[in-house]
């Protein structure tokens, strides 16, 4: 694993949502991140597949991170809008989202993400806005 | 709470999703489902607001339920795909969607839903399309 | 019809766009603006319905016109991002999009339109996060 | 210019609509339609920039025609929704929307498009989720 920016490790590392979630950080770079998730029980529906609430909060996640890698130290992003597209269905294994911040501007980054699962298949495809903090003058 | 169609009841009551999330059922009725959340530590990001994935799973079982509870017996639902706005950020307290289907064909739905904070303000609205499975012939 | 600020009349009346699409404005308050079309052959694809572009276009200007209309005379706007749920085919007749601004902040606003046929049935629904400048200090 | 199959030159050589917004093809293969537009006068919105509006028209063909272009003769393609995310203003020139189908289904077909200037940058980048009816058993 590339070492990510002390700023986002301390996102990832101190917190409750992650260790809740169940999501890691597999590969970073400025404006990509990868985060994976095993997929467990609890991150399935009745029907038996990953809840799309489970792939959305990945997709948002790797999105998100993508933008701060991409932003100077001390900036921050807010999620303003984002798209989930379902393509296929998935019960088991590990997910991996990979996040690329496709824009970044002053006041408002853009990042899509794809999310596929253990055998490279895409499962969804996302998009989505963040308000970003302005670099400080 | 309305009594809930003995379908919907087994999706959340068997669900080891709905006991992670945390996510309740509030109310029901054909085509319109209020569910609620308390926000706890796990479903905050680093800055302190509820994650953007948190109130995207919730208003996307908002949704599909409603599709769902709008359905005859037996027939299934799907996310095709789904969109969330973030109107305002949250840190604490019971967050409700309100979902509701806008238009069950014979082969796709579309629902809408609010999130709202404990004041009833909006946080989030969303839209999402659902594959649903055809009526028995 | 009520009365358009001045600043929106001179977007609509001095367009050559607004002229060749066939939009006009119905009706305008601030933040809430309706707009209407007259659906011509042009505006049909192969199979005889409305475009989903033609749909897109008149739901981005009310969306649009109703951020500009909540907005100080000055300030703009400019699409950061729009969506568009069909519900229904639409042949021919008058269609009508009524744009309502849900949010308007100090960098990005949030608005909603709803596209109607003649009977005033749901044609399409649309969401767009819009960027607006910032008010003159 | 790859030839297009029979029935897509049929939908566009016929077209008002096509004659109307100044949409032609550039290149066409099964599953990925390239259009062009030159930006004329009334394509712009007040600012001078190309409206929203016309990006999202372009992009719809692109993304329907791709979709349309991987099905059997005589299968159809619905819009049943579209988004566009919103990259860079432009005012003048050709510009480009490059359609792919991404997954196409029995019911559903998946599309995305890249709206690019006469430069080769992004414009915009759109996502659509197409209808189609199902192969002649």
């Amino acid at each position: 694993m590339t070492e990510l920016p002390e700023d986002l490790r301390a996102v990832v590392d101190g917190s409750a949502f992650y260790r809740w979630s169940g999501i890691r950080v597999a590969d970073a770079d400025p404006g990509a991140i990868c985060l994976e998730l095993d997929l467990d029980d609890h991150h399935r529906n009745i029907q038996g597949f990953a809840h799309g609430g489970v792939l959305a909060t990945l997709a948002d996640a790797a999105m998100g991170l993508s933008v701060r890698s991409a932003l100077e130290p001390g900036r921050r992003h807010v999620t303003v809008e984002m798209g989930m597209h379902y393509l296929r269905p998935v019960t088991t294994g590990t997910i991996t989202a990979s996040g690329r911040a496709i824009r970044v501007g002053t006041e408002i980054a853009y990042a899509e993400a794809v999310v596929t699962d253990a055998a490279g298949r895409d499962l969804a495809r996302a998009s989505g806005t963040y308000s970003v903090t302005k670099p400080r003058g």
